[in-house]
């Protein structure tokens, strides 16, 4: 639907789609079809108003608007649902689903094949709801980095090792996030030996507010 | 290191091991050298107590501390750190670590023996750090059920699939719990849209509690 994309920053989104267009032989020229915004979400804006009218124009972002993309009508989001990093190459991108932001069948049809050409599963989502969207995103992604740290921290306290926590992780999602433990079993005592450990230290606020939302 | 072992306790736990020990050729007579119970943490004080002095009795719970074993002084703990179901055998084991507690040179000989007899990969922890290091394993297992149904609930209000989350959450861990999202980029207008997103909603303590412990 596009015969030439041109990618439009080098970050962890733009340097894994544009090495996986390439790996599809799209040349990636300056003034491509597509115009794929991939920069930092407070430069969408300036970004898209500094292209010409013309060309259809679409942005990366989770969290943003289609409304950054204004003046152009021609324009869409694909949200690859996935932590990249700039050490891993186009192949990071397969498996993940991506969030597809339309407002018109047109744009619709583009939207999803641009994510088939990259590799991504898409699923249709509403313009007004991409903050909630985003901020599951983080809680699942980003917090995930937190509750590790936090667990690792309290193995350092108690001269564990860290990475024993690996397998206990990946198992919890391969169980289907499976509740075991102490507060599955409704096990009050072994909560309390849990807070009076760390009664005091800046874990725990986060330790509590953790298990007040954990039920089983 | 025991030619007979006794297996006290048929939950998550209990059988798992017992599936692994008749896999190793261990019949699991009722006499035992060593009475390895497995039981809910508030109960191994009194089975421990029910069992006449002479064999060997060890405890499978993370965060119960050996006196639990009293009368027994030959005793010891050996902690799988995995979330266990009843949907799988033996073969969950497998890549888990587990805390090894002795209080001599002998137990701790033969707490080894049986982690390797099981297949686990173990560390040595203190008796009096074993809150702290339950505590942990909590975090990092249970909790990550709790953040993963906060992020549904979030994708479930956004008419977005809960499912999407999986490669998410899975690549985070093999990406080695690398930061990317908003509070890595120092993104607190995207921060703020979600906190937006949230406010009234019993999620928002907890996103809040979550953002505080984020560090970039």
């Amino acid at each position: 639907m596009f015969d030439t994309i041109t990618v439009i920053g080098a970050g962890r989104a733009g340097s894994a789609i544009a090495a996986r267009l390439r790996e599809r032989g799209f040349s990636l020229d300056d003034d491509g079809d597509l115009r794929l915004i991939c920069v930092p979400d407070r430069a969408i804006g300036e970004v898209a108003r500094s292209i010409d009218l013309g060309p259809w124009v679409a942005h990366v972002s989770g969290g943003t608007p289609l409304s950054a993309l204004d003046p152009h009508t021609r324009r869409f989001s694909v949200h690859p649902l996935q932590t990249l990093t700039l050490a891993r190459g186009a192949e990071q991108l397969d498996g993940a689903w991506c969030a597809v932001t339309t407002e018109t069948p047109d744009a619709h049809a583009r939207a999803l094949w641009l994510a088939e050409t990259l590799g991504l599963r898409p699923f249709a989502l509403a313009d007004d709801k991409r903050a909630l969207y985003h901020a599951g995103a983080a809680v699942a992604s980003n917090f995930l980095v937190t509750l590790h740290r936090a667990a690792a921290t309290l193995f350092e306290q108690a001269a564990a090792p860290p990475e024993a926590l690996v397998p206990l992780m990946q198992r919890t999602i391969e169980n289907g996030f499976e509740l075991t433990g102490p507060i599955a079993r409704g096990d009050r005592e072994t909560v309390e030996r849990h807070l009076a450990a760390l009664r005091g230290s800046e874990l725990e606020p986060l330790y509590l507010a953790l298990a007040e939302a954990t039920h089983p």
